[in-house]
C-alpha cells in the first residue's frame, strides 16, 4: 500500500474530493435550479479551487473535458456507476478501465462496493482486477464503501458503517468513502476499523452551510482524511464560498464558528 | 472526446443519419407496400444522396454491399440489435466486434443502450470494451440511449429523455439518438443534458411529410445536431424527395413552409 | 461477403447438402428400420454422389471418417447442436471450434440459431466470433435459422419464415437454411427477404418420392440455392435413387413429372 | 480420431479401466469396511495388475502418488466431478485443466457429461475445449456418458444407452462409459450406435463374483471394448483375485464358468 | 504435490497457523474488548512469536504490513472471503489473485469451500486455477473446507468431516483445514479420509483455557498436522501467554495438564 500522505490527491495529508457523477447516478432533476451546471465545464472549473484535492467524475466528462484541466485538476476516475432509472438489486457496472483511465491522466481510481447485496460476491470479484490493475500502476485506490442490501437495516449504524471502512482496508483500498453514522465517537471507531486506510466522509444532500461545515468539523475531529462532496458544492449558489471555508475546516483546523 | 465536428459523418456539424437496421429489429413486415426495398442495394443508394451523412446499417449488409459504395457512403456500423420475435426482458445483443467493423470500413460505429432494463449494468458493461476499442480507432460513437424497464413509465417524459441524453455523455459517447420527448422545450432540455454529446432526434414510425418536418425543425431549433431516421425515408414512395426537404431543414436552416 | 457461387460447396450456384446430425440431434430411434446407417461411413459413401455439394456433420464423425473421404466430399461442419433428451427452452450449445473445423478440413460452417427463444441474445452473442472467425478464414456460412418461443405462433408462417431468412442476412450468413413455409409465394417472399443470402429448404421428416420432389420442384421455382436434406435421403431404401432425381430437379431443372 | 487399438490405455483392443474417483463423489462412506483403502496407495497398487489398462483418478491423487507409479500405471485422468454432499440439478465441475493433466503424465482423459440435465447445453460446451486440448495433445478421450434430468425416465432403457453412446461418438469422444441397459441386445445396439466410439461397462455397486463377471462377460459378447469398475474390484476383500478373473474374461475370452 | 514437511508454513512437519481475516469474515464485533487490535499490527506482531508457522491474512492487511514483517513472519495468503452483511446462499468469492499473492511475498495460499452448497459446482472450478497457479508458483495450498447448504444437516458429524478432508485431498490442497468432528475418533477417521493432505484443526470461537489446550491436544493425538486459530489468540487478553501454551502442545507433545 503507498503512502497516502505522498498521493497527489491528497494535500498535507488531508483530502477534499468533489464528486460529479450525478449525471449518471441521480439523472439531470439534480440539477433543478442550477441548470448552468449541467455543463460539466463550470465543475472543472469549481475543481481547480485549491481547496479541492480531486475531482472525481466518470469516463465520458474526463474525456471531454479533463484535456482543458489536467494541468489545475487532479482526476480521481470513478470508474463504476449505474442509472437510478434502473430498480434491480443494487449493483454497480463498470464503464471504464483503468487501463483506459491512466491513458486519459487519472490521478487515482474510485470505485463503488455495496457490501450486503445480493450480488456482494459478485462485487468483490469485479474489484479484484481493478485494485490490483491500479496497484500495478501505482494509482491509489478509494472504495465508496455503501453497505445495503436485506440484511442490513441500519444502514448508518455505528456497526455497519465501521464494518463498511474495514472491508474496504481488507480488500486493498487506500481510502474508504463512507457515510456519516451519526455520532463523532461513531465515526471515530469507523477511523480505527479502517486501519491504515483513510476514511473520506461521504457528503451527502445538500443542507445549511452551519450544518454541513459542523459535521465536516466532526468528522476531522473524529479523525478522518477528509471528504468527498458533491451537491453540498455545486448545487449551491455560490460554490467558492463554500470551498473556501472547507478549506480552512480540512486543511487548517478552523472551526465552524471561526468560519461563518 | 474526439472533435465531432470535424467527423466524417457530420457535414458543417450537421448530421443526417440513414437507419436501415429494421430487416433485423422488426422484420420483413416493415416493408410492406415497399417489398422491393427488402433488397438493400436499393437503401445503399438512397445513402449516396448529398443529405445523408452516414449510413447505419448492420453486418450483414455493411458485408454484402459496402464494398460498392464505400466511396460515396459514410458507413455508422449499428453493432447490437435484436429480432422482435423476442419477448424477454429488453437486451440488445453484440452481433459485430468494433474491430471487424473497423475492417469493413466503418467511419463511426452505433450502439444502443436501454437505461433502466433489468440488465442495465449487463448493458453498460458490454458498451464499456466497445467504447474504449473505438476510442483507441479514433472512431466516433453514437449510442441509441432508449430508457425502459418497469421503473420508466413515461418513455417520452421531459426528465427521462433528458436523463437518456446525459447518461450517453456520462458513458462516452459522442452522438446521443434519443426519442421525441414530446416539445421542443424538452429537446432543448435534453440537449443541454448531454453537454459535449451531440444529440440526434431519432425519427420514429412514418408521418405525414409537413408533420415530419415541423418536428425536424422544431427539434434542429432546439439545438439539436441532426436525425437518424428510417422508415420517414425509405418507406416514402419516393425517398429522394424527403430527402432533398430534410437537407434543406437540417443543413441550410430553412423551414418546414420554405420546403413544401 | 464472398461470392457463393464460386464457394466449392455450390454447383452452378446450387447447392444440396446432406444433413446428418440426427444422431446427435435425435437419437438413434431415427435409424429404426435402417440400423445399417448408424455406421456413419454409410453416409459418408452417399456424399460422394455427384448430386451432393456438401455433407454437413458434426465433430466427432468428422474426426474419424472425414480423413477417408475428403477427395470426393465437401464437409460443411455442424458446429453448434445439442440432444432431443433435453427439455430447456431453445438453445443450441456449440460443440466445436470454427479452428479446429477448419484443421479438419471443413469447406463451410454451419451453425443454429433460433430467434425469438429466451436466449435468442445469447445465440446471436455465440454467433458473432464464429462468424467473424469464418470470415476471417474464407469460409462460407450457413445458418439454420428456426423460429421458436413463446412468442413464435406460427413456425411456418409467411412472415416468420420471411423473417428467419433475413435474420441469417442482418447476422452476416451465406446461406439461410429455413423451413418450407407452406407456399411457393411465401417461399419467394422469404428469398426476398434474405436479399443476397442464399436460401435453402430444409428437407425435414421423410415423405414420398412425389412429395418430396414437388416441394423441392416448387421451391427452385421460388428461388432457393438448393436444400439440406437428412431422412428424405438416408432414411430411404435406395438414397442412390432419390439423389439421382434431386440431382435433375435440383441442377438440371427437370421437374417431378420428368424424373419420376 | 485416434486409432485406440494402438492407444496406451488398450491392450489387443480391450481396456479395463480401474476407477477410483469415489472419494470425491462419493465420500468415505464409501470405504465402510475397507477403511484401509482410504489409502489411495493401496489402489494405485491394484492398478498394477496386469488386468489394468488404466487407473482413471482425480487431480489430488494423481499429484501425490503417481510420481511413484508412473511407470507401472496408465493414468486416466478424471477432469471433473463434485461431493455427493450437492443437491442441485445434476452438473459436473471441472477441477483439473487438460494441460496440467498432461503435464502430470496423463496417458488419456476422462470426462462426464449428463445428457438430458438442465445445464445439458453448458456441459457440451465444457467439453468442447476439453475434447480439443486433449486432441492437440493427442490424449484420448473417455466420455462417462450418463443422461439424467427430468426428461430421462428411464436412465438404462436401451434407447437412452444407445443415445448416451451416441452423444460420446457425435461430440468426439473416444471411448463411451456406459450403464447397463439391462439385456445383451441393448447393449449391442449401444456399441452399433457407438460407431467408431468404443464402448466401457460401466460396473456400478458391488455385486456377487459370479454376477459381476457373467454382467461382464455378456457385455463382452455384446461387442464392447471393456469396461470400468471401481466398486466391484477396491471394495472386495481380495481385488487381485477377481482382477485374475476379469483378465481371464476380458482380455482372454473365457466364460464365467471357466473362471468360477 | 510438493512435501509440506520441508515448506516453509511448518516446522518438524507441524504446523500452528494464526488466523485473522475476521475483519473481513465477521465485522469489527469480533473485536469488542479488544478494540486495540483493530490495529493489525498488533496481530502481525504476535505471529511472530515461534510457536506461529504462518500467519492467515488477506491482500489489503498483506500490502500494509507485511512489508515490515516478512523477515519474521510465514504468510499465507486467503485469497477469498466475504462479509457477514450477506445473506445469500453460502458462497466466497475471490478477492487476490495468486500471482499478487506471490508477488507481495506469500509462503503458500489460503482458500474456502464450502462443499454441499447449491454453488459448490462454481466453488470447485474458482479453485481448479489457483490450485493449478500455486503449484506452477510451488506455493503450498490449505483448503478452508466446510461443508454447507441444505443437506448438509450435521456440520461436524463424523462422515460429513471426513468427506469434508477427502474433498481437499481429492482436489489437490496440502493442507485441510476443517472443523473439530466432536470426538478424537472421528478425528482420526478424517485424518484417514484426507490420506497425504495434512488436516489442520479450525480453531473456532474462544473458549477458556484448558477447554482449548485439551481440544488441541485430542487433536494431535488424533493425528492432525496442527491448527488453524484466530480468536483463541488474538481475543485472550494475553495471546503471547497461549502461544507459548499451544507452542508446547503442538511442537513439543506436553498435555494440558502439563502446561496449566
Amino acid at each position: 500500500m503507498r503512502s497516502v500522505e505522498e498521493s497527489p490527491v491528497t494535500r498535507d495529508g488531508k483530502a477534499l474530493v468533489l464528486a460529479h457523477d450525478h449525471g449518471l447516478e441521480h439523472g439531470p432533476e439534480q440539477f433543478a435550479g442550477v441548470e448552468e451546471r449541467l455543463d460539466p465545464a463550470r465543475v472543472f472549473e469549481m475543481a481547480t479551487h485549491d481547496a479541492v484535492t480531486a475531482l472525481a467524475v466518470g469516463k465520458g466528462l474526463t474525456e471531454t473535458y479533463y484535456p482543458s484541466y489536467d494541468d489545475q485538476v487532479n482526476l480521481l476516475a470513478k470508474l463504476n456507476g449505474g442509472s437510478d432509472l434502473w430498480m434491480g438489486d443494487p449493483y454497480s457496472p463498470q464503464n471504464w478501465s483503468v487501463e483506459y483511465a491512466d491513458e486519459l491522466g487519472a490521478d487515482a481510481i474510485g470505485y463503488t462496493i455495496y457490501p450486503g447485496v445480493n450480488r456482494e460476491p459478485e462485487m468483490f470479484e469485479d474489484f479484484r482486477p481493478v485494485q490490483e490493475e491500479a496497484r500495478e500502476r501505482d494509482l491509489p485506490i478509494a472504495m465508496w464503501s455503501y453497505p445495503r442490501g436485506q440484511a442490513v437495516k441500519a444502514h448508518r449504524s455505528p456497526e455497519v458503517i465501521a464494518y463498511a471502512a474495514r472491508i474496504a482496508h481488507e480488500l486493498g483500498a487506500d481510502f474508504a468513502k463512507v457515510k456519516y453514522p451519526r455520532s463523532r465517537e461513531a465515526m471515530a471507531h469507523a477511523v480505527d476499523a479502517a486501519a491504515a486506510t483513510k476514511v473520506l466522509l461521504s457528503g451527502g444532500s445538500k443542507t445549511s452551510d452551519r450544518e454541513f461545515l459542523e459535521l465536516v468539523e466532526s468528522c476531522m475531529d473524529a479523525g478522518v482524511e477528509g471528504l468527498a462532496v458533491g451537491r453540498n458544492v455545486w448545487q449551491r449558489e455560490n460554490p467558492h464560498e463554500i470551498l473556501d471555508m472547507l478549506e480552512r475546516v480540512v486543511f487548517e483546523g478552523a472551526s465552524t464558528d471561526d468560519v461563518l
